[in-house]
């Protein structure tokens, strides 16, 4: 299994160094807008430095990891798709819900799989949470989704972010689907601009809360915000007729220290390279596994559609101060 | 300082009891509906078995605590004040705002002090989670709180209840007054009948999550259920700008056994006698020291009538499905 | 039931207040060798102050508290027994077996009924330990009993303490005893000065770890010392052939602070009269109900003798520095 | 830097996949008593299958990790430091003092660097504990260290285990020097069989308690077992000047379920294949560090050797039933 990498940023070099270290996949190339950093690149994991068409248009490559910006994926999507290669794409597919329409029509006729990049739901803890859904709870009444940032992005990254919702909400819309196992029919949200004045200027919000009706009768709600003193917040509660379960953060290590201060542990894991590590490594076998065993994707273009889908519906709730149908 | 009860249920032999083992008051007499019931109370408390009425109008009792049905509260708050008594009253006032502020305009005019029986703020764990908000969290930004009965009450109850709102999470929304010491805003609850098929046969429901804006900027969600398979759920999280802070739920005792099946700890304590128990202790010495040092109570009429405003928003925000402005 | 207390200090105060409260006994009279004391307690909980010896003669009381310093005690429990009074005595009984021995006879002879004060036995963490052995663990293999004070005695109690072992870990080796529901076969200790060399110079330790073997074949480690700088530390493990179970510090509130500093707990409660508060209340209960029902005694004169029976076994192996068998 | 494996039982397994997976190293060939064996994990990580004797007189291995039994590792280290080569050994070096001496002469004669197995220091949770003690504890009084096996190993191992000091406490005795940082100048040890009378009947113990003096006067207590019904047990709690640390047992995952059983997570990670999977991998890294940049080794020869000899004395002091000084 040949793959190409298209889109060497952050998330990109994640995922090159675990093709790199897998034993059923081999990185045949890597693209990125900035040539010295795919060569960078190409040279550490022992691939070459391509262009994102030469990727597309190899026969030699078999599936394409499609990492760029956001506003790329539709088009790399089609041409993967165009030219018979399995395609992994990280979120959001595209901040429109005609386009991707149309993109996931043309990967279907092509008879190519589409992955999404929804790396939470591999995480060993919310997998288990999920297993333990199904085996313990039954019924789930209400869930509770805390996903908090450790500080703002750059005025930047959030004028093309999309928006919150969009942009980092997305992740626990596609895990309170996941964890229901069942579609949204309702959403309200509220937000304002309460920890980085730029982003509220760029017209954002940073802070949210956001609920959502299921049609299995679930609830669930969703707090966000960009920033905390104490890094990352990811949290989950799940309740049901069963039970309830609760999934808190990780911590560098695990050691209490106790002294006149109290009883102290670490703060959690610091962002999302840290915490959701293992994450990335078995979302990545399961794409592989899926195209080895010609089984279904775990997480497909549906998938990746619904939850822009929900973070749009979302964005305008909060404009229009009413909950929003589906 | 001379004490009648008014009303010898479940919670009024608490007061009873506490009442008796203070040092700084003397329960004088107590009333039932049910005259075997404040005789036998009466013996057990060494104090008389009288009438409301002969309460109300007995000039040897300083105090009055008011624990008869919802519908007789203003009655007696009326008459209480009006004979120079000073009021504890259970929760809620009335169901009815226009009869709280009459009542409340007496009770003024007397110049007698009224103290509503929302307990849970003399909760060692909550009133020192407010501690730590004002000394460490600073601005608050989002608070989650988890509100669960053990299980449904009978038909019966619900039938005067007044509904999920007034009756059970009216203690949520005066957490959420005293926890941001601010206003709410706006009201948004979605609801439903997930439990008990009986319940939503007369009209209520026993599946709720309710989203508050305040004045302050605080967001607040509470979730309540009126059942679950592991005992009385309360919890608070508040997020602000200076951390987190946690407050669980409390067990028959905290010992961890690890064995085949896992670690694992006793369920929660199984409903608000036993979790409170404490706070109902403070409750009353607070109002206690409020009569004897003719300082303010804390937690007065208008706490009260806040309280039962935001209920019945959240009431017409579910039957409406919108948010609700106050 | 009519008590008399003798000894009014601190621990004599917090019976004579558990006393106070109970609806099973009246306090009759307390005595300490410092009268203006034991006028002010007496005011305070309705009683005469009167001497230990009209304590001990008047035919109206039924049973005293001897919480008198230990040199006292096995007088008092000897004129006690001698005038037909039951007897609840404070740890230690004494530090001469001997002593011991003659007293126990002569409580026997006299048919009263004598209660010693390992209140650690009634603390609900502790019994509940050792209902869950009883339930869940059967054969007990090892115990870890962890028993640290927040800070060292005065040196004047140091010279009268009869040493470490004596002193502070003789509550330790009553609760071995307990849990084991076994004796001591063997005993094993090291220690030295590391905290206070005022203690050192007056020929004690303040920091050990002892050994013991028990006849059912458990192995029991107890580590001590005299400060901390996190409060009192009372802990407990027990490992069985049906798992493990571990007790905990108690705290003032429970509450978790996540912030830059990581997360945080509380300190333990201070020291015994915050952590044990609930112990002494059973304790005194359980001593009136055996009166009442004529129920054998929790916690008898055998139990009282064995602790410091092993205790000067520790000492001894202190300072032979080998194992020493009982 | 080109590696030589010897002995390819479980143990050598995971250094086979460590090395493969590394950046730093090539492995060049294994070897095993099974040549079958030795055969398939040639092929699997893609190095050849040799005798143990030509992996020690091959030019072109630079460094070997012995990972045979027991009665190998004094031999293998003289030859292989004899030829010049750099030296892992996996614990425990021997079970004799005066052999362990020798071989330690060689290799300081011959200039190679020896690494000796104790994984256990490079566990992060482990190696951050002693972090803290450096930072935060200061002098250290006491520490506890339990280590207990999930079942006990089958009567062949026990054979030629050495003993349960030896065999398995001898990682804690390491323990015990790592974190004080400090030479034991006693040992007393008490153990008998417990658990599986096979062992009994080979003339070893299965359940032990071992106190140790050290020279700065830390005290420390470990306690072991073969067999607990949850799993593999390893935890430490260190307690000095500056306060306690405690570092818990790691679990598959750290999800609570409440429901009607009580608050439930999974038992410890099984055995030390989970537990310490990181642990191999960072000890792997420090050696082929400490040979690149010729820095000292974090865990070296002597280390080997002080181990073993607590644990002599600690089995001599098992059969004398008395301290034994070091």
């Amino acid at each position: 299994m040949k793959i190409g990498l298209i889109g060497a940023g952050r998330i990109g070099e994640i995922h090159a160094k675990n093709i790199f270290g897998s034993k059923n996949a081999n990185l045949f190339a890597i693209s990125d807008l900035n040539f010295e950093r795919s060569k960078k690149l190409a040279d550490e994991f022992k691939c070459m430095p391509l262009s994102a068409d030469e990727i597309l248009k190899n026969p030699e490559i078999d599936a394409v990891l499609i990492c760029s910006s956001t506003d790329t994926h539709i088009k790399y999507i089609i041409e993967a798709a165009k030219s018979g290669k399995h395609i992994f794409c990280e979120k959001p597919l595209a901040l429109d819900l005609n386009e991707i329409d149309e993109a996931l029509k043309i990967v279907q006729a092509a008879g190519v799989k589409l992955q999404v990049g929804f790396n939470r739901r591999f995480d060993p803890e919310f997998s288990n949470a999920k297993k333990i859904i199904q085996e313990n709870l039954g019924e789930v009444l209400q869930i509770k989704i805390t996903s908090r940032d450790p500080g703002p992005p750059p005025a930047e990254y959030i004028k093309i972010s999309g928006g919150l919702f969009c942009d980092m909400a997305i992740h626990d819309f596609d895990m309170a689907r996941f964890l229901t196992g069942s579609e949204v029919t309702e959403v309200y949200s509220m937000g304002s601009c309460r920890i980085d004045p730029q982003i509220g200027n760029l017209g954002d919000i940073d802070t949210a809360i956001t609920t959502l009706k299921f049609e299995n009768g679930a609830m669930v709600v969703i707090d966000n915000c960009r920033a905390t003193n104490y890094g990352y917040d990811q949290r989950l509660e799940i309740f049901g007729k069963g039970g309830m379960i609760q999934v808190d953060n990780k911590r560098p290590h695990e050691i209490i220290l106790t002294s006149q201060m109290g009883s102290k542990k670490e703060k959690p894991l610091h962002f999302f390279l840290q915490r959701y590590e293992e994450s990335y490594k078995i979302e990545l076998n399961s794409f592989l596994n899926s195209l080895e065993m010609k089984t279904p994707i775990e997480c497909d273009g549906i998938d990746g559609k619904m939850a822009i889908k929900i973070a749009l519906a979302a964005q305008k709730s909060l404009e229009e101060n009413k909950p929003i149908k589906l």
